[in-house]
């Protein structure tokens, strides 16, 4: 099959490989249907991260059809269309017994396109597939679906539920990328009474709006004098780190009112400042987390329902086979105005279907 | 009557100065039965905390008996023995009407030797008195209440609470003088399973262990190991900062495990370097925060109960007058092994009703 | 000034009676712009609450505008236009610090109308008014805020706080009169992924539907099996009791899923059957509750802003004086279709402006 | 092998049966070294439970050797000493993922001597064996470690987690057998400022207040006099209910403070009458579940460190092959004394090493 392999700082490419195979008995083999590239998948490219080693398949958000299913598989046979979730899950650890999946400490966590093969790629091996994939429901799109596989659960569980929301909250958004945008639309699941999104890029500014941000704030326009006038002076009950740099960091811990709830999501490299001079006495709560997708079957029925923002994220889409391409369009983010690309998707659907893909293979 | 005073950096006097009188309806005077220095006093007399001004009688932790009240005092008397509470609550702005009166925006929070004259004195004027003293019942002592003040309802509500302590937890404080052998005391009210203390001084570790500490670990002893080799190197479900410095503070973010929490009590004056090239995955949560005295009502009974550690916090005992004294040996406690110093107490009680006091002043 | 007043079962009559006047230091004299009737009332007409004496001006749900105050008084003044809460806070007692005001023991919970005269009357004073009245913004008009006085807050905290609606649940609101719209509106803030409403009267089911209501079910609909049909035979994740009677109470502990909430709203009368036989290994959680009215700024900001209906509720407006032929429209609800009736409002601002009402009384 | 198999009501026989063997890839099958009898299983013999038919193989708690796993046991293995959970997991469906155990919906649950045949008996058949049995350490003796199979969880989770037992707070415990000393023991973990123990038998309250209860009531001694008495009137924060009839949980809602917590533990086969015409104004919480034995690996852990007591409850010991005289003495409670009885342990052990058991089958 095809899959885009990493091959160093740097360096990818989409070659052929072996099909994978089952392994466990735990183990789906799954044929990709959609497939989006994470901001992660960026930093592993340029080498930031050192456990994904040259070889490896990337990716770790994609819905597909399982195509075989190890013998201890209970929930899902060949035919059924699945979301892969970003996190699998050994179901056995004192974690995973607490819905914590994302520290699984039995050989699950972010494996895929990290430490085993993942999803970009025609088909991909899911380990303990019974606790790892979601049946989706036909309602929802393999575009939509795409993005339940981790940047809705991410948002929601890492910022809304860490930063505990509550109804007529000001909560504040900095970063209004893919991430912050699902913030936003998941933060409204608990009726904030405003949500501020901060970013500097005006375009980001204007989707976040397009979200439901009720107000927002440029590079220019002093986003916290104007998080301050707001809320006369106090702060945000909420805020939400959506970027991974040490600034916005710092700037979430001086917006947070005392009492607030500072939440990360972002993906940080470097070490921060916190001005525990200033802050020890303001009774704030700093949370950090990988997803867990414990709450996936939740924003599933949400997004079937169609309570949950889905393709208004996919500002470009692809053919399976343009991964390349893809990827040099989400890059260069800044100037192609890519928030989430999706390969593959109903096209593809219909391609491989007339292609018979299933009979021949995997 | 006396008082010890402010002067300015480095200099203060026990001295002469006006009685306090009722300003407002809700004041109460209260004549001084037993009083405590702070850490934080220590820090006001160097010229840290420059919203001190000279003048200003210092001290926040006190036990005494109202003498006087306002037209608008309900729930005490005149002759009532009380808990001064180093907290005191407007009850009525947004914060204090969510029990967090630490936060009052409507004149309270922490005033008491801070913005207002304190309780080094022979007399105080409290403010709010309803809701800032608490009545003693007469099975617990002065200088056993004295403690009620501050240092107690801060460890457990700053440090126990906010970190969530469970029964079966591990528990790690860091920083074994007053506030975290307090610290320790208030975690047992949850049953952890193990708590380990961390200090520099083996005098300090030794008083860890008279609290409740399972283990402990000194300079030279590694703590990061100790903690890591009794939790299959996972790391502990608590760390509670006690100390107030950025490289415990730190230590404390290396010491957690995956989920778990750190809570800050100690009183910081520089910030800390927060790694969140490293916390950013693993699901911490780290609080900071001001005593509300919320729990002291609880924290009283169980006391009274004999629930609660009181005296072998008290290392040192002194006469109200011998006030620069006492300051001398607290300020100097790693020669003098002092944990707190208490003056006043049941002597004074004795000294103060045979003066008859209470004829001719306040 | 006039007052409808209690006069013995099946008894009240709107009569002449002396102004109220400053009592306590903590009182406030409003003059009432807008008041409504409560279910309540009804049951105190018939003689159902004995602590109801003859005399007794009725009514605990107003908006007014505050004409005097008592020296102790510090957050409104004369002028001021306020929301008057249908509970009063004592601010001192053990339930009043942790925002139980509806338990208050110190003088306040519900006595409006109660044990201490009421508001559907020209004026009324309420006691403890710095905690038991709020400041209305202009945004905000009488006759909506005057739902704010008892039954927004009341179906929010004892049906949707209380039962822990989150999103995606699957929400069951037995009773669709005013508390059973308010719940549904409410509970719509923690976006349920579906809300089922049941009543007997085909009228109250499409105001539910108006109010949100995914699906309704009325006498002849079998509502046990349609909350079964919609959730794979599991039962509803919430149910709440917005009835008052028997029946209604134990649908909802069968409507229910493992593992599910019941929060009674309704005041019952009578004792029901529990039937434990089935429950004792539910997992179910079963509350009841008087609203405590600590939500009411966070839901007052929110009508403010437009996200909460408001005058959809009201169905009949009346002049003050009207208050007799008021009683008796919504007392036969069931024939005039009154969900609330609301006396005074805007007109009423306008008349009693032009009198100069204030200029001549209380 | 030898086992206690239900005949029909009021009929049980030690008898011979077939060896159990593995049926599905994730079960074990466990040699039985202790076991003991639930209130349940005399429920069971009476015939009140229809689910269990005759030839049933009765029991669901117990300690044993590893003797076989299928193919697909991944945390225990041959050899390995284990507490057998009354709780069986299947660990994939949405109950289990959110570890309500107690309630899974994939086959497991109580099936145990319930659904499935049970540990009364040389070997046992133990489901999804990963989640459902825990490795002992060797410092916990089996006969103590047999109270982690059902009573400690049970009467933790049931009774103090669903309560919410808070440090301070006045604690009821109403019936003093197995369970509610459990819930004395595991109350206590929480340091709760008093527990009240409420029996009829005085032998039972003389357990009480060994296991650590504060003061008791007796048939005679007016019990709801007393929580009156001890808590000025109020009522208590925390009830728990451990008896199982309607006279007991109404007693239980009438001792309740406004805001408190009624957990029901007792297995009830009859309705209770619930008085909402009193208790809709209360803010009362009232609980009911079934185990998830979601706690064990806490309470081993805290039995291992001496914190829990554990041979305290254990009143008559046996050899596994007198079940029927152990039955007999267990069904007489009120005459033997009996609290709980253990068959096999330390003394079994020795006798099957002996015997070579493990050699010649299973």
């Amino acid at each position: 099959m095809k899959a885009l392999v990493f091959q160093g700082p740097g360096q990818t490419a989409w070659q052929d490989v072996p099909d994978p195979a089952i392994k466990d008995a735990a183990d789906a083999i799954v044929r990709v249907d959609a497939v989006t590239i994470c901001g992660t998948d960026l930093h592993i490219v340029k080498g930031d991260v050192p456990e994904v080693t040259p070889g490896r398949i990337l990716g770790h958000e994609a819905v597909g059809t399982v195509v075989e299913i190890g013998g201890d598989v209970h929930t899902v046979r060949p035919g059924d269309r699945v979301l892969i979730s970003c996190i699998s899950s050994c179901g056995r650890c004192s974690y995973c017994r607490e819905s914590r999946y994302g520290q699984c400490r039995g050989g699950g966590g972010w494996v895929l396109g990290h430490t085993i093969d993942g999803a970009q790629a025609e088909y991909v091996r899911v380990p303990f597939a019974d606790l790892s994939v979601h049946l989706l429901p036909s309602a929802v799109e393999s575009h939509d679906a795409v993005l339940l596989a981790d940047i809705f659960p991410t948002s929601y569980e890492v910022g809304v539920l860490n930063g505990k929301v509550r109804p007529g909250d000001t909560v504040v958004v900095v970063g209004a990328g893919p991430i912050g945008l699902a913030a936003i639309a998941t933060a409204r699941l608990y009726s904030p009474g405003r949500i501020i999104a901060v970013d500097l890029a005006e375009s980001r500014l204007a989707a976040a709006r397009a979200f439901g941000a009720d107000a927002t704030a440029g590079a220019t326009e002093q986003p916290e004098q104007l998080v301050a006038d707001l809320t006369d002076g106090l702060g945000a009950d909420v805020v939400i780190e959506a970027v991974g740099v040490p600034e916005a960091f710092e700037m979430c811990t001086r917006m947070v009112r005392p009492g607030g709830r500072v939440a990360n999501i972002g993906v940080h490299g470097k070490p921060a400042t916190l001005h525990l001079e200033d802050l020890w006495i303001k009774d704030v709560t700093i949370t950090t987390g990988l997803v867990d997708t414990s709450s996936t079957p939740m924003l599933l029925r949400m997004m079937a329902a169609g309570r949950l923002p889905g393709g208004e994220l996919v500002t470009h889409r692809f053919e399976l086979g343009q991964m390349e391409e893809a990827y040099d369009v989400f890059s260069r983010a800044g100037d192609t105005g890519a928030l989430k690309v999706v390969l593959g998707g109903p096209q593809h659907d219909v391609v491989a279907s007339a292609a018979g893909h299933e009979t021949d293979g995997a």
